[in-house]
């Protein structure tokens, strides 16, 4: 029995920090790993290959797709997402957890899979905190910001479909919450077992 | 749905440090209460009714068994020991997470009737060091000692029937994943949507 890792689905309404949260948790945890999708939309200015996604062109990105190459895909404003089920297979072989940062729909399509994944959903104080989030970001107009409140309640309705809730009030708080989850997931007896063993053998051998 | 407590089963073989961990424990992270237990046999020089036991009869102590008022109780070296079922049920109901100390067979009764429980069994670094702590208690003869061995290595043969393991090699990285476990718990979505209820009211109202 190996020493695998555990695979994480996070998700969150777009404003509730989850971005910021993730990198802060890979940061303060060793042996975690984000997934890095791979999409067909254009490389942005500053973005670059293998960092923030692996590109693709479409016909590619369907074959892959035919070939079932991808824990789950969607496709957002024209343009497709997916996770490369093999790098996260071969990840979690190695011991390293993964986390998945996805939406909803997506952690639906991994939940089927992967019974076995752990999810958390990130949720921002309030609907105020939220709305002056999204409003500082862009000086959009009004409508557009109250779309957005329209679609992070959509995403936030389905907070009772993940395994853990975790509120980003105050980051440091939220990011120590994180890292309890997956401290925690490593102490699991089956997982602990793997690692320790060496040590079991020794302590229950005969003295 | 009220935020109640999660019942926790703390088990070790003798000189694995458990009292020092659960007592670091208790102070570290709040709301976290140890479980007191009855017992039937004399109080000692320096302890006292309440908070080392509850000191009873053992006409008493098999009245309350027979009224089904503990949870577990055993015997041992001919004394009674138990955990008061009404206190527990209590304790957690109001928000408050619950400990007790007892041996495998205690935490086998207790999953019977609580199977929500959470147990957690806390190991020492090797089997060595071990022997090293329970000679350095007292001076006992060798005999005594391979006993106390022996005794720990059935004790710890059970670890598989528990939840978490922990290693205690460095006391303060044990009282960390223990304190992990408890936070972690607490933010799976059952008891996080109970606390979270206003929250999760406003963040889901009409805006």
């Amino acid at each position: 029995m190996a020493d695998k890792g555990t695979l994480y689905i996070i998700s969150a309404p777009s404003g509730a920090g989850k971005t910021s949260l993730v990198a802060a948790l890979v940061e303060a945890v060793e042996r975690v790993r984000i997934s890095i999708s791979h999409t067909t939309r254009a490389m942005r200015p500053g973005e670059e290959e293998g960092v923030n996604y692996h590109f693709i062109g479409r016909d590619e990105f369907v074959r892959q797709v035919e070939k079932g190459r991808f824990l789950e895909h969607a496709e957002v404003f024209g343009n497709l997402y997916g996770t490369s089920a093999d790098w996260v297979a071969q990840t979690l072989r190695g011991g390293d957890d993964v986390i998945l940062e996805i939406d909803w729909q997506g952690a639906a399509q991994i939940r089927k899979q992967l019974p076995e994944a752990v999810s958390i959903f990130i949720l921002p104080p309030s609907l105020e905190v939220l709305a002056d989030r999204l409003r500082g970001r862009e000086t959009d107009d009004e409508t557009v910001i109250q779309q957005r409140l329209d679609g992070a309640q959509e995403e936030m309705s389905h907070y009772g479909e993940f395994d853990y809730l975790v509120v980003n009030d105050n980051f440091q708080r939220a990011l120590h919450e994180l890292s309890a989850i997956v401290e925690a997931r490593r102490l699991v007896t089956a997982r602990q077992s793997a690692r320790l063993a060496g040590v079991l053998a020794n302590l229950l051998a005969k003295h």
